[in-house]
């Protein structure tokens, strides 16, 4: 069985993330045994969506100015609407996602998450997927767009939607144990 | 004063509209004299927001499938984060505001109303603006981007934010007003 332990993921999201897509990674990645942190823009909690409508709320860890990319192993961007297009506005949060590609550390980002991968300009010839409505930005950021469930490009790991998180998730551990052994070695 | 007797405009929304960039320009084109029409996805009434919170609904006049680009003067794309993003999906859609563009037709964006050019691929070397977390969205379409409150080029005005309405409602009358004069002359 795959364990992760010693392994510390970031997730990174604000208002209006999708539900499922911070909290089923969050469990998945929990169960095989990493440590999880909500990295976002301000104390307190942050308010999480399904298809538009409210949900529940999640308390933030830490802030994103206040962390670095060395206490991390890999980085989760979650989906959501409001959620992607608040952090790509922020300079500490776009440096972050920066910090994970920079290392060449294990980046998974699902749905609208994608978003943040173009503000950090690191898709130039990475194949990718995406929600489908963000498709031409991340073709004009210079990806390769495919239409599959989970995507896998060397540290990158992205999907379309919550219907995909199985995989998503699956892969996720993958890359993290890789990355893992690759230190080992 | 300005009229745009005989001029219709057709504003292109669905659910997660922001409410002021919808009913703004709505009411300073009508004022001005103009007929103004709301084309949509679906039939009944779309949900408009403001700052991410559901206010009031506007009822749909024509679906977008089943009007022409002749049947319109100009065209307006008002923001909210939903609207654009579902409209962006919709090939019908796309089509729509591409044919104002190869009109040659007035068509008025704003805040996320712009990414629906990014998709009608109508920005190469088009001098824009827009909200700022879509910046690099339009960059990489091939824009121009300026952190002004209205810019005007050619065909094409675009404005940031609610708070830039007055000067886009007044600079939208005025292309319409002069597409007006072009057509007399």
């Amino acid at each position: 069985m795959t364990t992760l332990s010693g392994k510390h993921i970031a997730f990174l999201a604000t208002d209006g993330v999708e539900e499922s897509e911070l909290s089923k990674p969050w469990e998945a990645l929990k169960e095989a045994g990493a440590k999880v942190t909500l990295v976002s823009l301000e104390k307190g909690e942050i308010q999480a969506e399904k298809d538009n409508e409210k949900t529940r709320t999640f308390p933030v860890d830490d802030l994103v100015g206040e962390v670095k990319v060395e206490d991390f192993d890999a980085l989760v961007l979650p989906g959501g609407l409001q959620n992607p297009d608040t952090l790509r506005s922020d300079k500490n949060a776009v440096a972050f996602v920066k910090g994970f590609f920079k290392a060449g550390k294990p980046v998974s980002a699902i749905c609208h998450g994608p978003w943040l991968l173009a503000e950090a300009d690191v898709l130039e010839g990475r194949k990718v997927t995406s929600y489908k409505s963000i498709r031409t930005d991340m073709l004009n950021a210079g990806a390769r767009w495919t239409d599959e469930a989970v995507v896998v490009d060397g540290n990158l790991v992205t999907s379309r939607c919550p219907d995909d998180l199985p995989a998503f998730c699956e892969k996720t551990i993958e890359q993290v144990a890789k990355a893992n052994q690759r230190k080992v070695a």
